[in-house]
């Protein structure tokens, strides 16, 4: 495949300019492109600018507010619901975990339920706000269903990642932000495109029957739960997907299970949606509502320490700790530049050419 | 395996005299008692009485404080940090999930972290707790270090266990109550006992390589983080595993890692212990704190009802929602009694003579 670099602050920019003619505020479109572009600089390439095709295909097709009234419809001290208005979750979702850090402020922790949204980005973007805060971040969301539970064909749930981050003091915080199935769809994409085999374990044919062709998928297959199969856990993954489903959109209203709304425009959601949109769960813990900061921290520097010194199985490869590749991705392509494949350029460039902005 | 099946309350006071003689108060030995007994009569064989002769080993080498002082030593509205004073897990447990729903009532959720515990039983008990009172109830416990980080030989982690809890309204609750592992500890042992090959997948060797050799682990191996090897997404395993250690001991001041106390009293806890005994970290918020009641109960059940219709991938086998298969296993053992195997009562009346207690 053939890439093409560019600078941070040019693809900024640019994801800006689309944002602005999509009719966004100036606030509302750099915010949203930060949480793009700060998907591409750590390295998770499918849930950057390539994606910001997909947002204006949403808009036209009016499945997405750019002028939204976000507004809390329900709470306590320590807890809430959103209503995102439909606006981009890139909005909603930063907008959401702000309560809930302003309520962790208050009384220790705070939890916002996020319903009438639409994909909220990377998971890290969200938790790393209240790390910043010193406090724990917690960040999940339900999806465009792609993933069969365990025992059926049927796809149910979204890859609906669950991300913790937790500061430290002398590491970088650390961060867990996954898919709850085996393969995230961005690596069959990445498999699609080269057409190469994957793995067994990764999806599941139409019957049901494990599957290494690349495009099972899009054949009416479907992604498995992680786990792979009910022999390896599945069904725990199953269960975790569930829970963040639950979670995000049965807890705030939003649509759940095979109602949520597909990323793709040229999907329609399905009929008699249970409830308003893609739907979100947010969290932010004060580390001091538990033990004083500067313990805590000494003691997760610790935890980073003894988990990288952990006895290799091969002297060239050590423990990762979670965040670690994220971090090194970030640190080189603020420095060298994001690379995007030849379809994606070719494809925002389209996008810029319809709103008579200045293309890449 | 030859099994004897004894009435659910047999095995209750059994066990009730047992804790009393290890000098529980009347109170905790039933409270432990039924901790244990939940576990049997839900299927979890593992975790229920065939335990009990572990924690009297335990408190024989004075691991198990049985008269704690167990208190809240820092606290938020929404938070606390519990010190269990070296109490059985199955005690301080219960004793930190009360905390947790008094300040949901009070506040919307609350969060409680625990250290200086012990092995708390099956989290579904405590997250249970939780859903009596129409809250969603969250529970997780750093465990005795058998598991491998990826790309690892050494033994860094427990099997440490997630739960989620959700009511609903005509359905049962819904239960997700999972090991970070691929495999419970517990499938291991009943593969050792019957000397049987286990999956490739569930433990490596000492050198890293998965075996099917179900005696691997106590040869040096270790059990794998759910998704078994990293094409397979052990990572996230992984990830979940690091997650419940840091959120159950870096949080509240316990043991992690390595350091984690070992639940057999044969194996001392390492030396420089970074904190004190086991952690757990608790929670619970209410359903109400973010829509009406009747309202989410309603969609919990259009969500089983829902998942439980997918598409099977064979008509005789549907999709098993999280936690069915316990509730029929309780249903079907409160009426038929508690089957265990020849060695667990051997070992249990063992104890009890010990005690000069009658035998099962």
């Amino acid at each position: 495949m053939e890439y093409h670099i560019f600078p941070e602050q040019q693809l900024r920019s640019f994801t800006e300019n689309i944002f602005k003619a999509m009719g966004c505020s100036d606030e509302h479109a750099q915010l949203a492109a930060d949480v793009l572009i700060k998907a591409d600089l750590r390295g998770i390439d499918s849930h950057g600018v390539a994606r910001l095709t997909g947002y204006v295909r949403l808009w036209e097709k009016k499945r997405i507010n750019t002028k939204p009234h976000i507004k809390v419809v329900h709470e306590t001290n320590s807890t809430a619901t959103v209503d995102g208005d439909a606006g981009l979750g890139l909005i909603v979702a930063p907008w959401a975990m702000q309560v809930a850090i302003r309520k962790a402020e208050e009384c220790g922790s705070g939890w916002v339920a996020v319903r009438n949204s639409n994909h909220f980005g990377i998971a890290a973007y969200h938790t790393l706000m209240a790390v910043e805060q010193d406090m724990i971040g917690f960040a999940v969301t339900n999806a465009s269903p792609l993933v069969a539970p365990t025992f059926s064909t049927e796809r149910m749930l979204g890859t609906n990642p669950i991300c913790y981050a937790f500061p430290a003091e002398n590491y970088p915080p650390m961060v867990v932000d996954m898919a709850t199935s085996t393969a995230a769809n961005g690596k069959l994409e990445i498999a699609q495109r080269k057409n190469t085999e994957v793995p067994n374990g990764w999806i599941q044919d139409k019957e049901g029957n494990t599957t290494i062709d690349p495009h099972g998928l899009k054949a009416g297959g479907s992604l498995l739960p992680l786990g792979s199969d009910r022999e390896h856990g599945s069904h725990k993954g199953f269960g975790l997907s569930a829970t963040v489903d639950i979670l995000s959109a049965v807890l705030s209203g939003a649509s759940y299970g095979p109602w949520a709304p597909p990323f793709v425009a040229f999907m329609d959601p399905l009929p008699n949606q249970p409830g308003q949109g893609l739907g979100h769960f947010l969290g932010a813990m004060r580390v001091d509502g538990f033990r004083p900061k500067a313990d805590f921290k000494a003691h997760m520097d610790n935890w980073i320490k003894r988990f990288k010194e952990a006895k290799p199985i091969n002297e060239n490869q050590k423990v990762i700790i979670p965040g670690e590749p994220e971090l090194a991705a970030e640190k080189d392509r603020k420095i060298n530049g994001i690379p995007l494949i030849e379809a994606v350029v070719k494809d925002m460039n389209e996008v810029a050419a319809k709103f008579g902005l200045p293309i890449l």
